[in-house]
C-alpha cells in the first residue's frame, strides 16, 4: 500500500562540527519520503520555486517518489540555513527565508485522496489539517510536529490531534506540550489529546511507543560518529509509516518492527550531510543494521 | 556463589520534590549489598559509627548480609543530605559529615579474602585497590566510581582500572573521563583503559554494555513516578553482580540478563525515599518486572 506524504521541501545550508554544506535537498518532506521509499510507493506533497535544482528533483524520481503533488511556483524555494554546537544536540538557526513555501496550500491531485496511509509531516497544522480533509477514510493517519507550533498554534494542533491515530514527537516537544519532564510521564497525557498510538522520539536514546497495548522501548542505533542530525526525525516518520504501509497483521507487531527499521534508516541519515547518505541507500543495508538491532537488544 | 561488596554506609538526608527524609540508611554499599541479596549471600565491608542505628543493622541482617567486614568504630556515621531539582536529574549535596568514614581503610577478614565475585562500590580509587589486594584471585571484579575521583583522583583511578574486568559508570562520568559527549564514542575508549566490559548507565534512558563481543542496548525500567533517585545506580551495580554470580554459562548472556535484572531493581529502588522500598522487595517482584521488561522490549 501506498504513503501519501506532506511537509516542507527546502534547501538547506548546514553546519556541523563535521563540516558545512550549502542549499541542500532538504525539508521535513523530502527525508520523509525518501525514507519511506525504501518500503512502499511513495507520494509527496509540497512546493518548490523556480529555483529549485533539477537534479533533486532527479533525486526524488530516482526513489520512485510521485511528484504529482509537488507543485512549482514563481519564487525562492524555502531556505533554512542552521549551525550545531559540539555535541549535536543543540542546533540554532541562522537564517530563514520562506519563499514559496509562505503561501503554500497542500491542495491534493485527485490521485492522491485514497492514498491508506497518510504522514502529516512538520508544518503548521491547519495545513495538516487541510490535507486530512481532502482524505477519502485513510487506514492510517499519522502526524509530526514541531516546538514552534506547540508555541504558535496549540489550539491548531489540539484539534488536528482528535483527528491523528499516531502522534510522533520528540521528548522536549512532549515534556512543553504536557508539562511532564519525563516521557514515560508525557505519553499517556498524550494519548489523552486523541491518537491511538503516541511515539516520543529521544534522539540516541531510541524511542517509545505507548499505546492500549501496553508499552514498547525501541533502541537508537548505536552511531559512534555523527555527521549531520537534520533530518533524522523526519527519516524516522517517514521510515516508520512506509515499513506499516508495507506490512500486515497486527498493529502491535507492526508498529514495534517499523520503530526498529525507522531507528535504522534514522541512523543512515546521521551519517552524511542531509539527505546523501539516504540517496545511496538500498534496502540491503537496513535489514543488515536491523539485524544489528535484533542482536544488540536479544537477552 | 557470593558477592564482596565494599563502599560507603551512610545516613542520608534526602529532599525530593516528593518529600523529604532525615537521616536515612544509605551509602554506595547499603544499597549495592541489599540489590545484590536478592540473588546471592553478599559479604560487606564498610564503616559505620556507634551513633549508626541497630534497626539498620538489623535490615542488613534481614537481608542476609555477612557483617564480619563492617567495621564500627568510635565517632558518627558519613552523612550526607542532598536536594534533587523538580526534574530528578541533577541533584545537589547541602552538607557531607564524613565521620568515621574519613579514616575508613577497608581491611578484610580472613573470611573474606577468597569470595569469588568483587563489587568494588563507589569509594576512593585507593581504598578499591587497597580491597583488590587482599582479595585471592577473584573470578570477577567489578568497579563503580563518581565524578569526584576524576577530578580528585584519576591516576588512582587510572590505575584500578588496568585490574577491573567490568567498569560501571553513568553517561556524564564516561564524557568526564573520555571527553566524548556520546556514550557510544566513549565506551571503545574506557575500554582501552583496561577493563573488558564496560557499562554505562543512562538513568532513565537504559545501560550499554560494550565489550570484545559487541554491544547491548539494555531498557530502562519505564517509570512513571520517582520518589527518589538516591541509590539506584549503587542499587544497578549491587544487583548486576549479585545475577552475575549466581549464573552460570557464557559471560555475555548472563552479563546481558544481569543488566535487565540491575534495571528492574533499580526501578524499584526510585520507588521510594533510601531503601525503604527495596527493604520490602521480594524476587518475585523482580521477575514480574524483568517479563514486563522483555515484554517491552521484543519485537
Amino acid at each position: 500500500m501506498s504513503v501519501l506524504i506532506v511537509g516542507s521541501t527546502a534547501l538547506d545550508s548546514i553546519r556541523t562540527p563535521r563540516g558545512e554544506r550549502d542549499r541542500l535537498l532538504g525539508g521535513s518532506a523530502s527525508y520523509a519520503a525518501v525514507a519511506a521509499s525504501f518500503f512502499v510507493p511513495v507520494r509527496m506533497v509540497g512546493v518548490v520555486g523556480d529555483d529549485f535544482p533539477r537534479t533533486y528533483l532527479a533525486l526524488y524520481r530516482r526513489r520512485g517518489i510521485d511528484l504529482a503533488g509537488l507543485q512549482r511556483r514563481p519564487g525562492r524555494t524555502f531556505h533554512w540555513a542552521g549551525e550545531y554546537e559540539a555535541n549535536m544536540n543543540r542546533r540554532r538557526t541562522l537564517h530563514t527565508e520562506l519563499g514559496v513555501f509562505e503561501q503554500f496550500r497542500p491542495d491534493l491531485p485527485p490521485s492522491y485522496r485514497q492514498t491508506p496511509f497518510v504522514l502529516l509531516g512538520n508544518i503548521a497544522p491547519a495545513l495538516q489539517m487541510h490535507v486530512l480533509e481532502q482524505m477519502n477514510r485513510p487506514v492510517l493517519v499519522a502526524a509530526d510536529t514541531m516546538d514552534l507550533w506547540l508555541q504558535t498554534a496549540r489550539e491548531d494542533l489540539l484539534r488536528l490531534l482528535r483527528r491523528v491515530d499516531l502522534f510522533i514527537l520528540n521528548d522536549s516537544e512532549a515534556a512543553q506540550l504536557t508539562g511532564e519532564d519525563h516521557a514515560v510521564a508525557a505519553l499517556p497525557r498524550l494519548r489523552a489529546l486523541g491518537p491511538r498510538w503516541v511515539i516520543v522520539k529521544k534522539g540516541e536514546h531510541g524511542a517509545l511507543l505507548s499505546g492500549l497495548e501496553g508499552m514498547f522501548i525501541a533502541p537508537a542505533y548505536p552511531l559512534r560518529r555523527v555527521v549531520d542530525p537534520t533530518g533524522a526525525g523526519d527519516s524516522f516518520a517517514g521510515a516508520l509509516l512506509g515499513f506499516l504501509a508495507a506490512g500486515r497483521g497486527a498493529w502491535q507487531t507492526r508498529l514495534r518492527k517499523a520503530m526498529v527499521y525507522a531507528a535504522a534508516v534514522a541512523s543512515f541519515c546521521c551519517e552524511g550531510f542531509g539527505l546523501t547518505r539516504l540517496a545511496r541507500l538500498n534496502r540491503e543495508a537496513i535489514e543488515a543494521r536491523v539485524r544489528e538491532l535484533q542482536q544488540m537488544t536479544r537477552f
